[in-house]
C-alpha cells in the first residue's frame, strides 16, 4: 500500500503542484489525506515524523511556526497550517460543504467540538495506549481521556441515532474531522461496540466513493 | 455597565429574536457578545453560569447536549453551539469575514489555533488563578500552561511584528477568536508587557468602533 499521489518525499517536490506535509499515521493529518483522495486532489506528499523533531526543523517552522503537521504550502508558496482549515480550503465549493447557511456553521460547530472535546481525549489516549505503550506517568491523563472521551463518544453515538452524518443528508467535512479518531478509537482502548450508531455511521463513510483508508505500514 | 440589547433574562426572552446563552466573564462567550455588538445585532443575552450548574440542567442540555456556553437559538428554535461557528454564523457575509478564499482559510486557521494552541493554556491559567485562586492540586497544571501559553504568546507576538491584523489588513473574527482571552492573560499570569505587537493589537481591536469591553461587574 503506497500514497497514490504522493510523487516526491522531500521539501521541494514538483514546483507546480500543492504540497501536503504530514504523517499518515495521525489522525489530523489523515483528514486531509481523505479530504484530497475524496476530491481527486494532486499533491505531494511529504511525510514528516514529529517523533523523530522532523516538525520543529528551522525548514518546518518557516512553513509552520507552530511546529505542527498537516500544513500545506501552494505551489505560489503560499502556506496554511490546522488539519481543519485546510480541508475547508481544499473543499471550498465542493459536495463536502453544505450551501446552506446554517448548515455549514453546524458544520464548523462539529469541526470545533472535534478539535476541543474529541481529539484532546481520544487522539491522546490513542497516543498514551498505542505509541507510548502506558507509560506509568501518564495512567492518571490515561483515565481522565477515558471518562472525557466516552461521554463525547456517547453524545456522537446520540445524535447519529437519527440521522445519517453529522449536518444535513450527506457526508460533509464534519464527518471527516470526527471519522480521523473515532475509527481507530480502539486503539485508544475505547469500545466501539457501545456505540452502534458510530459503528454504522464509520461503515457509511468507508463505503464512500473514493473513500481512502489510514495507513499503517509506510 | 449592563449588556446593553440584554432584554431578558430567563430562557424565553422575546420570541422573534435570537437567544445567545453565556457568561460574559467566560472568553468563548465574549467573543460572541463582542462579534453581535460589533455588527449591531439585536439578541437576548441568558446568563448562566457554568460553576453553579446552570449549564448542565436538563433544559439546557436540550440546547447543547455538550452541556458548555455559548449556545445560540434562532427565533425559529434551530440552536448552534461552539464559540467560533457561532461568530461565524452571525458574522457571515459580514466586513468582519475576509472574501478572498485563501485569507478566509487563513481566518479559520488561527481560529481553530485559538481552540487547540491557546485557550486550553491561557484561558485554563486564568481560570485556575483568576476563578480557583491557585488551588495546590493544580500548580504543575498551571505551570504547564505558562510554557505552553506563553510559546503561543511569542507566536502572536512575532506574527503581529509585520502586521495589523491575524489576517489580511482588517479586523477579522480572527481577532476576535484571539483577542478574547489574550486581552484578559495578565489574570492568568501572562506578562503583556513582554510582547509589545500583542498590546499594540489589543490596543487596535479596543479602539475599533462599537467595541464593547468583557463586564465583569454582572
Amino acid at each position: 500500500m503506497q500514497i497514490s499521489r504522493s510523487v516526491a518525499r522531500d521539501f521541494f517536490g514538483a514546483a507546480h503542484i500543492m504540497k501536503i506535509y504530514g504523517h499518515i499515521k495521525s489522525g489530523n493529518c489523515y483528514k486531509v489525506y481523505l479530504t484530497a483522495e475524496l476530491l481527486g486532489l494532486r499533491y505531494d506528499w511529504i511525510t514528516l515524523d514529529n517523533s523523530k523533531g522532523e516538525t520543529q526543523t528551522a525548514k518546518f517552522l518557516a512553513i509552520n511556526p507552530n511546529g505542527k503537521v498537516p500544513a500545506m504550502v501552494l505551489p505560489d508558496g503560499r502556506r496554511l497550517a490546522e488539519s481543519n482549515a485546510i480541508i475547508a480550503f481544499l473543499a471550498d465549493g465542493s459536495h463536502l460543504i453544505p450551501q446552506d447557511r446554517f448548515e455549514y456553521a453546524q458544520m464548523l460547530q462539529w469541526m470545533f467540538f472535534e478539535q476541543y472535546s474529541h481529539e484532546p481525549y481520544i487522539a491522546v489516549a490513542r497516543f498514551i495506549q498505542f505509541y507510548q505503550n502506558m507509560p506509568a506517568e501518564r495512567q492518571a491523563e490515561y483515565d481522565t481521556c477515558q471518562i472525557k472521551g466516552n461521554a463525547t463518544l456517547r453524545l456522537m453515538d446520540h445524535h447519529l441515532s437519527t440521522r445519517p452524518y453529522f449536518v444535513g443528508t450527506s457526508m460533509s467535512l464534519a464527518d471527516i474531522a470526527l471519522f480521523a479518531y473515532t475509527h481507530v478509537a480502539d486503539q485508544g482502548g475505547f469500545d466501539l461496540s457501545q456505540f452502534p450508531h458510530i459503528q454504522d455511521w464509520i461503515k457509511r463513510i468507508q463505503a464512500t466513493p473514493k473513500f481512502a483508508p489510514m495507513l499503517f505500514d509506510d
